[in-house]
């Protein structure tokens, strides 16, 4: 499915999406944002699931793990994306031991403590879930 | 193989995997940059790669789409590197498509500008190539 | 006009500015991306223009110093992009001066190099017009 | 008023402008930071109001709606910062809407995560206002 | 002591310079982190202070208050190691006003809140000292 | 002599240094800049050399480590401010072991491409001087 087809509804391609990994959460920026900003919480889902997630060519694990490096590498002032991201991962199967590694490696690009801010709230995620993997 | 394991030489490991993907690093290294930095070639040969790369837990492909990741989404300032990981991945087997799709996705955390500037580079190290893929 | 309203048509409003304020923009883009992203060049116009400049709330000019601020802040990394924005505020009204004030202003926020670096892209713009202001 | 006049007083300038914006500013600063860095509040008017915001070219809420932009695309590390300024905006005359848009416009070029933070800061400033716009 | 001698044992001196500086830490690396990433705690110990700190040529306090002065323009994203590294220029003999200047000195780089924001984080591990200095 | 003297010429102070160490740095700045920006040039030399540099509490060449120290971990994306300072620093006396062993160990804050950037600005540096140290 790509996004040349003239007619493709990249709306509805998102939400499909967005419904399945994160249940809800239109409604919950809706309720938040959408007074201030109208129409943002569609704009998410449209964009930022529609248009960029949903596109294939590149496996769901592997696209949330490179959202955790970028999160990581910049420097773990977007801490709440990341900790949602980390979670996506665990989702879609990414165990926690990839999910460390792609961390780690960040020390290269982004250096040692944001390695170590992102660790941090790997592990944050890591104690919420129920269950060991 | 793991470095809990107490006396892994993690130089070898980098020389091993460096000498692979890239033959000949150290030694460009060591002519430019060790006069003023002594040991600068082996610390980038010991830890980049003996204690980052070579680690396992990850393929290397997964372990350079987020490299390119983070670097697109750091906004285009490291762009000869951007380039020298981009034919790592393509030299480990990732598509063109897989590193453009990661690229385009960095538009969500570092913007469109970051992304354009990482397509630019992309497009000249597969312009570089020799054959389509 | 705003998002919220249920059949909206991003892409044909961000169509409608995009031609207006970068003439021929999209066909760029998709000469130059789609093969390699089928789309790029949809998603540009459908999200940078329809879903973000064309909301309105607040005017075209301080849209673009906005943008201007924030490019300029970021630190130059974005030079291309922060001289497209700076040719499109002068289209819109902005006057050299206050394109220059805000660049100025932003040695607050990302220091004196990010602004003097900024400054001489405005000048490579501001040299390039035909006629003084 | 322009700093090319050989004797203009910036302190004295930029005094009066933070009186009016932020009544006893100096004196907060001084009593928390002179002690340590000799002269810090007194540099901060000088400079920071008596140097830049007072410089007029333009006026003081696109001013300020430009320093909104640039701490929205500098990553929501800046947060305290980025809710005195959006106080001070609203101080002269922006309306919750007008913020909202130019920090929603930001997703542009700091990402999705960048404009939520600050979203999030400018929804606590608001908040804390006794009355609605 | 250089690192060109083939068979330095970066481990070694790294955790000779650790023990020295921050004694216990590899110990309390390894408890937290080296489960989720094996080998984590010996790497900072091998790479951060073997293959950085201990390498002579700058003298320690110099190299502590370049350190405050990167994180300082980062933008306090980092600033659980910015502390730790305010602590560690103390304990070689950094008074708190060199700090508090190169802090300071840092507005230029990385703009007034970045530098606000270290300050704070200098107050802090300056009043958690016992005695003045 | 401090800042918190009421009286202190700041211009005046800045204005000795500036051409110590940059001679004729205020016409340069004043001829390309202020006709743009009036005042820009005043403002760098009172600001940049008055209230900080010229401040005491430390030595120049530590002040001017530092900076070059930031700068590296920014991501090279102030490249030509870079260079000015390393050359600032060579005039104080620093050596080119000092300023590449600070360059190199930005590798722990900004990773290893922002110190190879960094560290290639240097070497221009020093290939431009006359003679070696």
């Amino acid at each position: 499915m790509s996004l040349d087809e003239p007619h493709i509804d990249t709306y509805a391609r998102g939400k499909a999406l967005s419904e399945q990994v994160n249940p809800g959460m239109e409604d919950v920026l809706r309720d938040r944002y959408d007074t201030l900003v109208p129409g943002l919480s569609k704009t998410v889902v449209d964009v930022a699931y529609g248009q960029f997630y949903a596109r294939g060519g590149v496996d769901e694990k592997t696209r949330l793990l490179a959202t955790i490096a970028a999160l990581t590498a910049l420097g773990g002032q977007t801490r709440p994306q990341l900790k949602v991201n980390i979670a996506s991962a665990r989702a879609v199967g990414a165990t926690r031991q990839e999910i460390s590694e792609i961390i780690f490696q960040m020390t290269l690009y982004g250096g040692f403590p944001a390695m170590i801010n992102a660790l941090n709230a790997a592990i944050e995620v890591f104690e919420a879930e129920e269950d060991d993997t």
